[in-house]
C-alpha cells in the first residue's frame, strides 16, 4: 500500500508517519519510484504499536525505539515482549525497585501471593509508596490488608490476558496489551467508584 | 488541647491550621485567653478530613468548604456523606454525566449490573470516554467486555466499604473513605500490572 493508505488505515497522519520513518521507528518501505514506496501489513501493525507506545503509554521517541528494538530481539518470547511494552521489564538503564523504604512489605506481599515479579518492576515502588503514605497519615493499613485486593487484581489480570488470545501476531498482541492495560486504567478506577456508590447505597441507603 | 498539640497529633503545621481557621474550614476553638484557644477531638477529626480532601483528593479550599458544609447538613446519612467526599455526588453546580457520546453504553452496563448510580457521577463520563478511545483505535471492545471487570470492581468496593466499618464517627469514616479510595488507586493499578506479569509468566514463561 502507499503511505496515504497506511495513513488512512492506521489513523496516523502522513506527516507523522514520515517523522517515524526519519526517526527509524518504522522501517523504510519498498521503493517503487524515486519518491514512492510500498508498505506492507507488517508496517501497519508496527505503526499501530508505535502509536500505542507514544500516544497511549506516553513514551518518548527514544524510549519507543528501544522498546521496538527489544521487541524484535525477543521476537519469539511473548512474555518478555509483554513485560517490555507494559513496563514491567526495564529497557536500557535498569533501576531496582525491590529495596528502599517499604520494599520489604512489597516483597512480603509478592511472596505471599506466590507471584514471579521482576525486581525492576516500577509497580513495586508504587505499592511501597502507597503503604508509606497511608502509614504516615495514621491509617491502620499494611501489606496484609492488600492481600484481598491483590487476589482481585490477579483475576483482573486473567481477564486482561484472555483479551490477548485472539491474535497470534506478536506485534499486534503487544499493541493490544498496551491499549487494554493503559486505556482501561481510568475506567477500572471509575468502575470501582461506581461500585462503591452502589455498595454504599445497599448498606446505608434509605 | 492547644493548637501546638492539635498540630502534633494531626501532622498539620500550626500555620496551616491557622489558615484553615481564617478560611472557616475549621471552627474556632474555645477561647481560654486573649490569644489562646482550646481545641477538641472533634477539631482533630475535622482537621484530618480537611487534610484528606485538600492534600489527598486535591480539592480547592472553596470546594472543601462546600463538602464540609454538606457533610454537616447530611450528618446522619453516611451514604450521602460518602457520595460527597468521594465525588459521586456533586457539590454546588451539578453536571449530568448520563448523556453525551458513549453514555448509552454506560447506562447499559449500569443497568446490566443492577447498580444505583447518580446521573451526576463523573465516573460515568470516564467509562464512556474509555470506550470511545478503544473504539477509535480499532480495538474490539465494548461495554459487554467490561462486565467481568465491573464484577471484580464490585468485589473491590465490598473490601473498601468493609475497611470503613471500624469506626462509628461520621467525620472519621469520611476521612478514611477518602484516604483509602484515592490513595489506593495507584496501588490497585500497580497490583494489576504485577499480576499481569505473573499471569504472563504462567502462560508464556519458560
Amino acid at each position: 500500500m502507499r503511505i496515504s493508505e497506511l495513513s488512512r488505515r492506521s489513523g496516523v497522519p502522513s506527516a507523522t508517519i514520515k517523522f517515524y520513518l526519519r526517526e527509524g521507528l518504522l522501517p523504510a518501505g519498498r521503493a517503487t519510484a524515486a519518491t514512492q514506496a510500498e508498505y506492507s501489513e507488517a508496517h501497519l501493525r508496527r505503526l499501530r504499536l508505535i502509536r500505542a507506545l507514544i500516544g497511549v503509554r506516553g513514551l518518548t521517541v527514544n524510549a519507543t525505539r528501544e522498546v521496538l528494538n527489544a521487541v524484535c530481539e525477543y521476537e519469539a518470547d511473548i512474555h518478555q515482549v509483554l513485560g517490555l511494552v507494559l513496563g514491567a521489564r526495564p529497557v536500557g538503564e535498569a533501576v531496582r525497585s525491590d529495596d528502599g523504604p517499604g520494599a520489604p512489605d512489597v516483597n512480603a506481599l509478592v511472596a505471599h501471593m506466590g507471584w514471579q515479579i521482576s525486581e525492576y518492576a516500577p509497580a513495586r515502588r508504587v505499592i511501597a509508596e502507597t503503604l508509606e503514605s497511608l502509614r504516615s497519615l495514621g491509617a491502620d493499613f499494611d501489606w496484609r490488608t492488600l492481600i484481598p485486593y491483590a487476589q482481585l487484581a490477579r483475576q483482573t489480570a486473567v481477564l486482561d490476558l484472555d483479551q490477548l488470545r485472539d491474535t497470534d501476531d506478536l506485534v499486534e498482541r503487544a499493541e493490544r496489551a498496551v491499549l487494554l492495560t493503559v486505556l482501561l486504567e481510568p475506567a477500572l478506577l471509575a468502575l470501582r467508584r461506581m461500585a462503591q456508590e452502589h455498595e454504599s447505597a445497599l448498606r446505608h441507603g434509605t
